[in-house]
């Protein structure tokens, strides 16, 4: 019995910082870097990777939009030629920057807009895998299940991890409850902590209706941009270990 | 007798066009592609690759500040981790669309305002060494004779190579007549290639002075940012091969 | 009988430029100038509106998304109040790049995709004619006829104005015909220059079906990004005024 | 006896919060709010208008470098012409958002690297004077007391306004005492408190080499980006206030 927790890092910009990447980065298996184009100056890589390598945490290259001031939230029509590229710039960058921390860029996770593009856009999701297979074809993609990008992924010869929300409630379908409706978010620590662990021990998450719903996932995604999110990831953590679930990494 | 000659391509950014890189191409034997920083989006850099690639030109990644207005051509006080940190990322960046090419980076030749500041910016020549050594010992520098960068490179165990320019002017002291100064630049296409054929036959140039002075340089700098750039740079190509001067790369 | 003819300049950015505005300026009543988010650098705006200015052409604020690498061609969803705040901040810039030429905004025609999604898009349309309102009621707005921003121009007390294009294909609805499809852009400078000679005079212009189609328009918008442009756009000005058609400018 | 007030706000971008706006506009009079090119995306410009208006805090232009990744605090050698229409851009951009938020841009006050850069450099502060005259001619510019851009905005006919800094130590000529040296940095609320009031009250400050320096200021420099720096904001109010010192603008 085996999960991975992978967290977003690397995402302040200059003298803005966001996150407390340190305390993350000693909760999670697997750190979600930002490449530049949503968030991450050089030098914040630079150490970001440099922190990963130290606490022996696999980095995957957190690829998005080139939209600075909407942190790659806002969807944008990139041309699939266009958004391969950009892909490949930010992989070759962040490998750069891993490599001279002395560690690796081992997955790729798109952030933001595009990762939830990607769950339907046949096109953009198709421009991620073709950029990854021309990067290096041994990169997992971390992925919503049951997503485009991942289905393309695996045609294309990638391995295709899929990830769970610890602090997101689920449909009975499987699918999660919008953000825009009550009760996406989950907030109690201790209730998130028990869901994940029922997930790793059962394969299952209560849905909101109170049934259950099987989850498959390899990975679970946690946050770390606020100080309660810290304590949450940190819950989680310990519930798993408690229940004798081994932390980690899929990949690396 | 062998020569490389080297000229800046991959200098368009989106829907703007900078130069004609694939008739460059067909002249030189080193691209200093940019990386993205001063020019060079993405997509444009994977095609320049491409092209460059399928044309056996050797890739150089031309690093340059974060400063698209201003193309690379002012003066950034980046303290040097930042720098570093700069010029790692767009190795990094550069190296994957080589990379995905069916090429790769053989060389750094930093641009602009960069190349000018480090010929004496001890703390940022030092900066630009350092990253250079963290991504690959391997990777040879190119810079001005004389420079403190070529010097660094140099104790750093690089390999440290040195560029005349085609079409500048040169002091009876083997340094260039400045921009700001009548005469600076050369315009006749013959009278160019002669002096190109002189300084890889000879090694020496005629200084503004009439006097010889010698110029030791493993490669000759040649633009191809106007159609005249480009048809002088023909003719030197062309009075180096009658010379019976090899032209050949000096790295990759 | 007066027509307005509009088009895009000052859409150079730092060392790439792009048309030749100077031309274009030289034909045109209405000068739809960048105002830094698409294109545009500073010092080009302020050019560009000193020509304008000198020219006695009208500037109008050319607002589009934050996307230099997508030349604001791509659809970013933008949250409209992000969208109303950037475009309130174009408007000031270009204001005061006006302003010190001598000159003023006379009105406002979004770019590129900004331009297709406001055909459509409520919230989007909605936001920028908040902003036109918030900045200044005597501000029209410049778009397509029978789009959502121009009913909603209309509906918030600014003044609306419809324009044709002198280069594309229209259906028998009105509609234009879709750049993907065959023949949705004339090239012949006569043909083109006949056809807005029509549209000024009798209010129609032929359809693909060879139908007649009434257009109504205030201002019609021509190109002037290729040196083939420019001639037509002079073609089409030589036609109208021999023709006895005023060109005048709708706004200022 | 009366004195501003002043301290930066709107300087955060996007998803990256910078200080606590809302605090520092509730005890300053005269708020340097960042125009877009080093900190300030245009929803928060708005909203920190908006907040200053409502509070009756005087807004001026803190007008930048265009340097998102290095917060403006890195001299960039732009060329006058450039920077001067830089500033004209700026100051643009965010009097159209004071306009909308029922106030006006009332004083210039450049930022980081630009303003300690135009304390000797006669050109970009020629530049910066340039752009202020060409823009309105009744904006005082705000800076360094004896440095060239404030002799040069008074040889142009603009208001030049002194001001000092509340958390910095003095060399006994009036000088700051240089960042990189110990001591430069007071963190003491109260110390601080009293060396404004005397600053008040008696136009000296204390040197560090105890010796009293007569320092003409209008206005005081005050920084809310930390917890601690809003607190000593406030007790530097309360001092001043107890002290009978009227705390007013200096402009609007």
């Amino acid at each position: 019995m085996h999960l991975d927790l992978n967290a977003d890092v690397g995402e302040s910009f200059g003298v803005w910082t966001l996150g407390d990447d340190a305390a993350v980065l000693d909760v999670v298996t697997s750190a979600n870097v930002a490449c530049g184009f949503h968030a991450g100056d050089p030098l914040t890589l630079r150490t970001t990777c440099a922190y990963a390598a130290e606490r022996g945490v696999v980095v995957g290259a957190q690829v998005g939009y080139r939209d600075l001031a909407g942190f790659g939230r806002r969807f944008v029509d990139v041309p699939p030629d266009a958004l391969a590229a950009d892909v490949i710039y930010q992989l070759g960058a962040l490998s750069a920057m891993a490599h001279v921390a002395g560690t690796r860029v081992a997955y790729v996770k798109p952030h933001g807009a595009l990762y939830n593009a990607i769950v339907h856009h046949e096109a953009q999701a198709q421009a991620v895998v073709d950029a990854v297979v021309a990067v290096d074809t041994s990169l997992p993609i971390l992925g919503l299940p049951g997503s485009v990008v991942l289905a393309r992924a695996m045609a294309a010869g990638l391995r295709a991890v899929s990830e769970a929300f610890a602090d997101r409630a689920y449909l009975p379908d499987g699918r999660l409850v919008p953000r825009t409706e009550p009760g996406a978010v989950l907030h109690g620590a201790e209730e998130v902590a028990a869901r994940v662990r029922r997930l790793a021990l059962e394969g299952v998450v209560t849905a909101v209706d109170g049934t259950d719903v099987e989850v498959r996932a390899e990975s679970v995604c946690i946050h770390g941009d606020t100080p309660g999110a810290v304590e949450m990831a940190r819950a989680v953590r310990r519930e798993l270990e408690a229940a004798g679930v081994e932390i980690r990494a899929f990949a690396g």
